[in-house]
C-alpha cells in the first residue's frame, strides 16, 4: 500500500495539474500522415515502410495549442497538464504492428516537441504502439525509449486494441507481464485508455471509453493481477467508468466473491476526475478513497460545449472539485499530491515556470 | 411525453414494486434440461428436438422460493415484484434458434406457474428466444403468446445475444423493428438486459451488465429511433450502467452532437433503483428526473452479502430510496406509480391480495 505524501510547493503555494490531457488539435500533416499509412496498408496489409517525417513547424505547433489547451489551462487555474497523443487516433487496430510502431513514435516525438516548447505547461506522456495479435515487446521498446531517452513519466495502455470486439488477451494474461515489468522497473504507471471503437455498437468516447473503465478495473479485481505486480499503477480515466457509482455492486461482489478486497486494490487503482457534471464528482469524492482521486479534465476531448445550466463548460472540472465537500488538503491531495505519488517522474514544475519567468 | 400519473391503491395506502426480480432459485430440473439440450447441439449443431419436459411440481416452486425471493420480499416490505426468467442462463449464445425457442418457452412458462401460484407476490416478464444470426419473428411469437395468452405485461430484450462480442444488429437496426412495433401495440415496455458473457474479458454481472446498460442507453441517444417508435418504453436496468454517473457527459455530448436531448430521451427512457450503495441512489434521484427512475433490487442476484458498513443486505435497495432526499409523492412514484405507468398491464395487485386473504 503505497503512503499519502501531499507535496507542497517550494513557496507553500499548491499546484493544479491535470492527468489526463491529449493533442487533439494537432494540425493536419499529423491525419495526412496517418491516411497515408493506411492507404499503403490497403494496398499492401504486410506493408513494412519507413518513420519517415511529419513536417510540422515549432510554429504550428504553438499555434494549435495557445488557443486551446493553454488558453483553458489561464482561464481554469490549471497550471500543468500530463499531456499524451490523441487516445481516439492511436488506432491500435489500424494498420499492421511496423505501421502502429512508427505511427506511435511520430505522436510520442510530437508530444515532447510540445513539451519542451511549454516545459512548465505540459509534461509527456505516451501511447504504445500495440496492434492486434502482436506481441508486446515493441510496446516495452517504446515505453523505455519516451521514459529514459525522452524523459515521460507515463503510458497509455489500450486494454482492447481491436477498437471494441475484445478478441485480445485479457489484462491478466501473461501477454502483458513484461511491460508491466518495465512500468514497475521504471516507476511510471500506466492510464489504461482504449482508442476509437470499430465495432458499430459502441460510441467511442461515450459507451466504448466508459465500458472500458469498467471492464480493466473489474479484469484487475477478479484476477488479482497486483499481487503479482504490486509497485504498479493504473489509473482509470473518465472517473472509473461505472465503477464509483456502483462502489457497493463491487465492494459486495468482492467480498462474496473472495476476491481483492478494494480497499487492497485501492493501493495500485486510481480514478481520475473525468466526470462532467457536480453530481458525479461529489459521488466520485464520497466513495473513492482522497488518496485515490486524480485530478484531469480531458480538455479539449469529448466533450467541449457549456452547460446551459451554469454557464461554464461541462469538462472544466477544476469548478467541481473546488465546490466539493472536502477540506484544504484533500483537495490539495486530488489537485497535485497525488498526481506526484502516482507519476514520481513529473518533473518539478514549479521551478520550470519560475526559470521561464 | 408520457405524463407523470401516480396511481394510489383504492384503499390509498401506496405499494412497493420491484420491477426487477429473475427467478435464480430453479430446482435443478432446470439446469438438466439445459444441459440434456447443450449437449445435442454439441453432438449436432443443427439440432431440433422438441419443446419436452421439465418436470417441477408446484411444491417445489414453493420450496424454490419461500426462503428465498418471498422471505425477503417480506423482510423488506416490498408488496410484489415484476419475475422474469434467470437474465444470465438467457444464454441466447447457447445452443441455436431451436433449442433457444423451447428452453424460452419452459423458462416462461414456469414464471406464468409461479405467478399463477403467487398473485399477489409477482407479475411475469418474460425473456425472448433470441440467437445469434437468427431473425426476430421467433421472438415476436413468444412475445405475443406471453402477452396475450398468458398475460405477461413485459419483456427482457437481450442487445448482445452473442454474450459479449457485440457482432450483430445494434438496436436501432430494422432487424428489431418488428419487435418494437408489437412491443407498441401490446403496450409493453422491454428491460434491455444482456445474459451471461462468455467473452472472458467481461464479467457478467459485473463489467458485462453494466457496459450493456450504457451501450443500449448510447445506441437510442445517438439515433433517435424513439423517434420512429414515440411509445416505445425501454427500461436500462441497474441503475442505468454508467449514464447517470456520467449525466453531464451524455447531455453536453447531445447538445453538441445534436442527438435528442436527454429531457426528450426521458419519455421513452427509464432505470430502475438497482444500485447497492446509498450514494448511487442519491446520484440517481438527483439527476435523472423522478418520473424516470422505477424501483427495483433484482434480488435474489449479483450481490447477496451484507454490507458490514450497514449491517443490512447490499441489494436491499428499498432501504436506499427510503433515505434519499425524495417528498412522499416522488417516493411512491418511484415505488408504484412510475411502475405502474411504465408496465400498463400490471393487474390490480391490491385486489388480488385482498381476495386471497
Amino acid at each position: 500500500m503505497l503512503l499519502v505524501a501531499v507535496i507542497a510547493s517550494e513557496d507553500g503555494t499548491r499546484m493544479v495539474i491535470d492527468c489526463h490531457g491529449h493533442y487533439t488539435t494537432a494540425p493536419a500533416q499529423l491525419g495526412e500522415y496517418r491516411e497515408a499509412q493506411r492507404r499503403a496498408v490497403e494496398a499492401d496489409p504486410g506493408h513494412v515502410g519507413e518513420k519517415g517525417i511529419v513536417d510540422i513547424s515549432d510554429d504550428e505547433l504553438r499555434a494549435s495549442l495557445e488557443p486551446n489547451q493553454l488558453r483553458l489551462q489561464r482561464e481554469r487555474g490549471i497550471d500543468a497538464t500530463l499531456l499524451s497523443p490523441r487516445a481516439s487516433w492511436m488506432g491500435h487496430h489500424l494498420g499492421n504492428e511496423h505501421t502502429s510502431r512508427f505511427w506511435t513514435e511520430h505522436c510520442n516525438d510530437l508530444i515532447r516537441r510540445i513539451c519542451d516548447l511549454y516545459p512548465a505547461n505540459f509534461v509527456p506522456v505516451c501511447q504504445l504502439p500495440q496492434s492486434p495479435g502482436a506481441g508486446i515487446a515493441s510496446s516495452v521498446s517504446e515505453l523505455r525509449r519516451c521514459v529514459e531517452e525522452l524523459g515521460f513519466v507515463g503510458c497509455n495502455l489500450n486494454p482492447d486494441p481491436s477498437g471494441g470486439f475484445w478478441d485480445g488477451p485479457t489484462l491478466d494474461d501473461p501477454h502483458w507481464h513484461p511491460l508491466y515489468e518495465v512500468m514497475c522497473e521504471l516507476d511510471v504507471p500506466a492510464m489504461i485508455h482504449v482508442s476509437a471503437a470499430c465495432n458499430p455498437h459502441f460510441h467511442s468516447t461515450g459507451s466504448h471509453y466508459l465500458g472500458a473503465d469498467t471492464t480493466a478495473f473489474m479484469q484487475a479485481l477478479t484476477s488479482g493481477l497486483f499481487r503479482d505486480f504490486p509497485t504498479m499503477r493504473w489509473v482509470i480515466p473518465h472517473g472509473g467508468g461505472a465503477v464509483p457509482y456502483h462502489w457497493g455492486r463491487f465492494k459486495g461482489m468482492a467480498e462474496e466473491q473472495g476476491w481483492q478486497h478494494l480497499d487492497e486494490l485501492m493501493g495500485n487503482v486510481f480514478f481520475d476526475t473525468c466526470v462532467y457534471h457536480q453530481a458525479g464528482i461529489d459521488l466520485l469524492v464520497d466513495v473513492v478513497p482522497t488518496t485515490n482521486v486524480l485530478f484531469a479534465s480531458e480538455m479539449v476531448g469529448a466533450v467541449k460545449g457549456i452547460d446551459p445550466a451554469t454557464g461554464h463548460a461541462y469538462d472544466d472540472t477544476r469548478r467541481y472539485v473546488d465546490a466539493a465537500d472536502l477540506t484544504d488538503q484533500q483537495r490539495a491531495a486530488i489537485f497535485e499530491g497525488n498526481v506526484r505519488r502516482v507519476y514520481p517522474r513529473l518533473p518539478d514544475l514549479d521551478r520550470q515556470a519560475k526559470m521561464e519567468r
